[in-house]
């Protein structure tokens, strides 16, 4: 565990590694009130060679330096010293770190306010804060395993809205996630938020992903459709956008999928999905696939949506399983992508650490 | 401080009143994580005789139950039992509870998820939570003190929004706060957030506050008008319910407003209210006054909105001070009505204590 103190005074405190524990809150703590906690989702890999790897890894700080600002909690570090201290942290956790297709040590830095944020202040910020990090070997490969059958089961929910223009849904906050909860139903591995302009349904995220369509178009291209960033809705998924310019540098030349297998005639586009347009694509045959992405499931396949009582079923792409095999063999140093994946160096922790209070500080 | 704990095998356990301290939580928690938080405000006032009251407690600990079960956390009590445990709390208290005009013993009841909230679970419900009080000394007496003059300085928001039907903005999360306190712009008390249909602006809250409007109705009414509660996107309050009860009774004849002062045609009315409706009631001099209610500030006038850069001064009215003085009275006990002031019985603390794990257990 990596914790990092701040306060508004004297600004980021003393790193220090140490043993997973319980963390202490004044009872009237910002986090506790007022939700005032913000967090990423990483994964670590093993790869052949027995080197430890992140995808993208300034990806999550800058996200997490965005989620931070939008709750008052501070939002200014250096990522590569952040990268640093992670590294650190990971290279202790080595032996532990399994090396299994779909194995993985998922990491959880967490930013949140302790310091007392009740009655009236001067303004909306934090005078202090804390930044730690902890892991949990595999979350996550449930699900991801549950993509090599018929696909995921999901539940469109119409009744609690996630998200909304001028709300948090495009940012890694708790509270998008704590309020949703509820809405698990019994034999879904997850809910299809739903959003509406007062006429129609569309769709946002799924569970904690973004989602996909594969449409084919009217001129015969193969459409991968998202929902935009534009309104706010959605969170700015790094796997989202990895898939994006993996398929735009394909379809405009720029440089080819790195896996044999895409068709040439493809196209990204980025806007509203509606349930309307699922079920007609269903019925005229023009929807060929609907696929999750996120840190935790990397590509998984949706195969069910049950909207308003109706179960419809999502034909089956193998696009998806390419989509899926090309972003985990980058992530996992298979195949080469620009630099989305990270080595992490070795470190002999030992040789550097000294005590501080008890634990292991790192210089 | 007054601590509970709950777990879903075994419910709640051991009440203890200790002194407050700071309270420690697994790193993943439910509330650290996914803001699984929520909590109530209430005050305690020692009246002319010294006895201490509270206001309708059970109304807050009703609300308690709705917004736990919202974000999955226990929902099951006995409110007789609970308001006997805070008496007693309050009681130990009594000797530092102010009996001045405007002073009261702010009580935060606060009931949150303290087990792991991580990665997939079966449902969506917390497996241990605690719920605890911790009580401030005159919370709010600074804007309660702020209506003496002109009236609140507000700050129309349209940037964030804070509530959306289909979202948590009738329950009292801590999500709700945190996520909008970033609004807060210097000179200005608070927020007056708004929400749109797409066409049109319409105001939901200030700050933490119901918002009234009091317009001359064009049959020669003097309209009391405040945001409704259908579409759940305001918290149902309880001075809001408290003052609508008092104004629909004197109306019908039912019961006379309990202060001298009140006209007798006088009207409820619960709808939306537009910001375009607001600025044309300043034209044409149908608007007669703004205010906000709350456990806060009670009541308290709003004496400017700053809206498109534009600021635009909003009458005061001899009502607004009325119907502050009115609830006041009620909850100091000075003016009867019904069973809504509750006076804490006695209780000698010391004579029932006895130790668990060096805190105070109370039977």
């Amino acid at each position: 565990m990596l914790t990092i103190p701040w306060s508004r005074t004297s600004g980021w405190g003393q790193p220090k590694i140490g043993p997973r524990q319980d963390l202490s809150f004044d009872p009237l703590a910002g986090v506790l009130q007022y939700a005032v906690t913000c967090f990423e989702g990483m994964k670590c890999y093993k790869d052949e060679q027995g080197q430890l790897r992140l995808f993208r890894p300034n990806k999550n700080f800058d996200r997490l330096k965005r989620s931070a600002a939008r709750v008052g909690l501070p939002d200014q570090w250096d990522n590569a010293e952040l990268l640093d201290l992670l590294s650190k942290l990971l290279s202790l956790e080595a032996p532990i770190v399994p090396a299994g297709d779909g194995d993985n040590l998922y990491i959880r830095p967490t930013l949140l306010e302790t310091s007392e944020s009740f009655g009236i202040k001067e303004d909306a910020f934090a005078s202090e804060a804390l930044l730690y990090v902890v892991t949990s070997v595999n979350l996550g490969k449930g699900l991801y395993a549950s993509s090599e059958g018929s696909g995921l089961r999901l539940d469109a929910c119409d009744k609690y809205i996630r998200a909304w223009p001028g709300g948090t849904g495009s940012y890694k906050l708790g509270a998008n996630y704590g309020t949703v909860s509820v809405a698990k139903q019994p034999g879904f591995a997850m809910s299809l938020w739903l959003h509406t302009d007062g006429k129609e349904a569309f769709i946002s995220e799924a569970g904690a992903m973004n989602v996909w369509i594969i449409k084919e178009a009217k001129d015969g291209f193969t459409e991968f459709i998202t929902m935009s960033l534009d309104n706010g809705i959605v969170l700015p998924g790094v796997t989202r956008e990895s898939i994006i310019t993996l398929l735009n540098d394909h379809a405009s030349g720029a440089k080819a999928f790195p896996v044999e297998g895409m068709p040439k005639n493809i196209r990204v586009v980025e806007r509203d999905i509606s349930m309307n347009e699922i079920i007609e694509g269903l019925k005229d045959g023009s929807l060929k696939g609907m696929f999750g992405c996120g840190t935790g499931v990397v590509v998984v396949q949706i195969g069910l949506i049950r909207y308003q009582d109706v179960e419809h079923t999502i034909p089956t792409n193998p696009l998806i399983k390419l989509l899926r095999d090309t972003v985990t063999a980058i992530q996992r140093g298979r195949v080469e992508r620009d630099d989305w994946s990270y080595v992490i160096p070795e470190w002999d922790g030992l040789a550097h650490e000294h005590d501080v209070d008890g634990q292991k500080a790192i210089a």
